[in-house]
């Protein structure tokens, strides 16, 4: 059965890092420590960036990087996250996750813009634009993903807007034990999640604690 | 060697329940989930509610709540935590702790007012009255400890401006895996602590998560 999945990242105070308009730092200078646990492990550095030597951590952050990318069969994420914000005016630009971008499936990019032609890319990566409502697009995306996953891939607030909505079976956050004081708030409108899904919490050896709510 | 302690209750998305006016529930409606896995301890239905049964959790929490009770030598805490604020015309009021307060040591409670006279009560509390700088008053608690710790004990307001200020040692955090949504933010203002303090994270059996800041 397709189920909705995310997952964010957040400080202990509840910020994730706001994006920043310049492509060359798409993420902002806090997403280096947000995520650097995550960045750590064996599988990011292997599905990542390539990595075929065996080096990362192999503990619990590296088990919930696994299971990440593991049965996604189709990605809806927020126009910024594409990139379309960046260049909006270019009709060629292919958003900012390279050539052969690491989703290896349909990506349904919300947009309140007229909504550009498809773009096939390297490695099974299509992406799809459209602007109707999102469950409609969840519907168009459910049935892409074909019996495995539909992931939101964020940003923040396309995944709230998700989460709100009541959409998602499955909400991995993985907390650093850092004070960020700044950036995109991870749970505003979000009270009372834990009494319409059941939440676990663990701490990995890097001391990153990972909560999941799952109905 | 004295030192400075601060225990505060947070939910994931970094807020404490905001004490309710009333004086009949002081903490206000969200203060129950958040500190559950707390009041559920043995240590904690021992040393505040008299029950000597044994009954309640003796696991990570409870172990938490152990070192909670442990080598506490003088106390500071804000005039709304003391509940000066509730009846500020009462001269005989002598706070919401109940004629045996759970200190048992000196407790000095900042105000801006005129300072009252000290009081005492039974069980080895002795509430002060202070209205200068929250050095000299950490100072003068550090004396009455006599070689036990202080603890800053609240509200979340005194307890951020003692952190800002770099006069805490120890920050012990119990992070309720829920979403409150509403409430005072716990960690306003302090951006970059773990760079000043070291930081551990563990899990208890509740699903409750500690984090300790130490230095």
């Amino acid at each position: 059965m397709t189920r909705v999945r995310i997952d964010l990242f957040a400080s202990l105070d509840g910020y994730t890092a706001a994006p920043d308009p310049a492509v060359d730092n798409p993420m902002g200078e806090d997403w280096g420590p947000l995520t650097a646990a995550y960045a750590a492990t064996r599988t990011f550095r292997q599905k990542v960036f390539g990595d075929t030597t065996g080096a990362g951590t192999t503990g619990t952050d590296d088990a919930f990087a696994v299971a990440f990318f593991e049965g996604v069969g189709a990605e809806i994420m927020g126009a910024a996250m594409f990139g379309l914000h960046a260049n909006p005016d270019d009709e060629n630009w292919k958003g900012w996750w390279g050539d052969e971008p690491p989703f290896g499936c349909p990506v349904y990019v919300l947009t309140h813009s007229v909504p550009r032609p498809a773009i096939e890319m390297a490695g099974g990566t299509t992406f799809h634009f459209r602007s109707g409502a999102i469950d409609d697009v969840l519907a168009e995306a459910s049935v892409a993903a074909d019996g495995l996953d539909v992931r939101v891939g964020g940003g923040i607030r396309t995944a709230r807007e998700f989460l709100r909505a009541g959409l998602v079976d499955e909400l991995h956050v993985t907390i650093a034990p850092i004070v960020l004081g700044r950036g995109n708030r991870v749970w505003d409108d979000l009270r009372g999640l834990e009494h319409t899904h059941n939440v676990t919490t663990v701490v990995a050896e890097s001391g990153t604690i990972h909560v999941t709510f799952t109905r």
